[in-house]
């Protein structure tokens, strides 16, 4: 059976795309890699620490601190994340946008793969995101793949199980997989607030998934329970 | 006019680059980039800042730490550089080989070129080069032009002077282009040595290329002038 690896940021996607690797190669196939790439909200890796913890896989670290030295956008640096407008017309990217972050985070999790006789990477991009990061879309990652299979001569394949499903759908999927227990120690927030925001454009995405596929979001149960128990 | 960054490791077929692109963009249109990735030998970076002195462009260093944690290769950890062998059906990387090196260069290199609206990216490989690292050729670096259009919704163009010509035409290329001066202070020792070593397989590469070229290589004569000063 070939091995997989899981790119895991701890966020709702990264999480069932990590148990849909387990489903698919079986449980002793999958491993995990995060990246320490400057995020402001430390609490990424956290959550992906103890997502892997969970599922019982492997998660690596990897530093990378190049786009803090790149600079200029509102994931590394202290800028205040925009929220959305309803001008769905607008061709201006958000400025949460770390130019090529998918394309790196991907080449570093091949040459990673490469050095562990991993042939498959698994991530948890979807197109139909609205944030429209070009760098999340079907025919950028399909591209990335062929450059990745010449560049190291490898076999690699890129999964995007998430890549034109709903957010619905994807609490589905994760519902159907048991990602449950995991997915009520995820963090999405923008504002990497816990309790999550529930304002900002991360947090509203996630909450209208959960609402749309009729489930209680189990991060949200798990802070109302703390919250009872403090009180 | 359009503006080009250059990728300058400091080394010869680099430095010829950055005059080319000199020629073809404009001196006011150039600059440089270069990373400091964990090489083994810092001298590289010296050299580069050093030849963008001379040549009189800006020199950006980025730090990349990431190789050095996935480790396991000649250039960042403490590994011995293989010599060739005369096997050439060997199918074998050599020891040098990072998975990706390249791929991560440029693509960092147009993170930051769509941060500062540049829209050529120029980079010194080479398939005749004799280590057949698959990130040097021409299909690869085709296949990452597209996968960075894509996922950075750019212009981006990846120029590659070098790719097609022997290292005997890079001579007599730099020579065209009046990167002497320049080519005196380049590094390309895979020892690190200063004067370089010219055993490695990168000095006789070099060598060779000068000797073909008929041209006596500035390194060498300025090394040499400089030892006589001490005697």
């Amino acid at each position: 059976m070939s091995k997989a690896l899981v790119v895991l940021s701890g966020g709702q996607d990264s999480t069932t795309c990590l148990y849909w690797a387990i489903n698919e190669f079986g449980h002793e196939n999958v491993s995990s890699l995060s990246f320490d790439y400057g995020q402001r909200h430390k609490i990424e890796l956290e959550s992906a620490k103890k997502v892997a913890e969970i599922a019982a896989v492997a998660n690596e670290i990897l530093p990378i601190n190049t786009f803090t030295a790149l600079g200029g956008n509102a994931l590394t640096d202290d800028i205040n994340v925009e929220q959305s407008s309803d001008d769905s017309d607008s061709n201006q990217l958000p400025n949460t946008f770390v130019p090529g972050r998918n394309l790196i985070f991907l080449t570093f999790a091949a040459a990673y793969a490469y050095t562990h006789s991993i042939d498959n990477l698994v991530i948890g991009v979807a197109q139909t995101d609205y944030s429209g990061y070009p760098d999340c879309r079907e025919n950028t990652l399909n591209s990335l793949e062929q450059t990745l299979r010449l560049g190291m001569e490898s076999h690699i394949t890129i999964h995007t199980p998430l890549m034109n499903i709903s957010k619905a759908d994807t609490v589905e999927m994760a519902v159907k997989l048991g990602a449950m227990d995991a997915m009520a120690y995820t963090h999405t927030c923008y504002n990497g607030a816990q309790p999550p925001c529930q304002k900002c454009d991360a947090c509203t995405l996630r909450a209208k998934g959960f609402a749309e596929a009729d489930v209680a979001d189990p991060l949200i149960e798990r802070c109302k329970f703390f919250r009872n128990l403090q009180k």
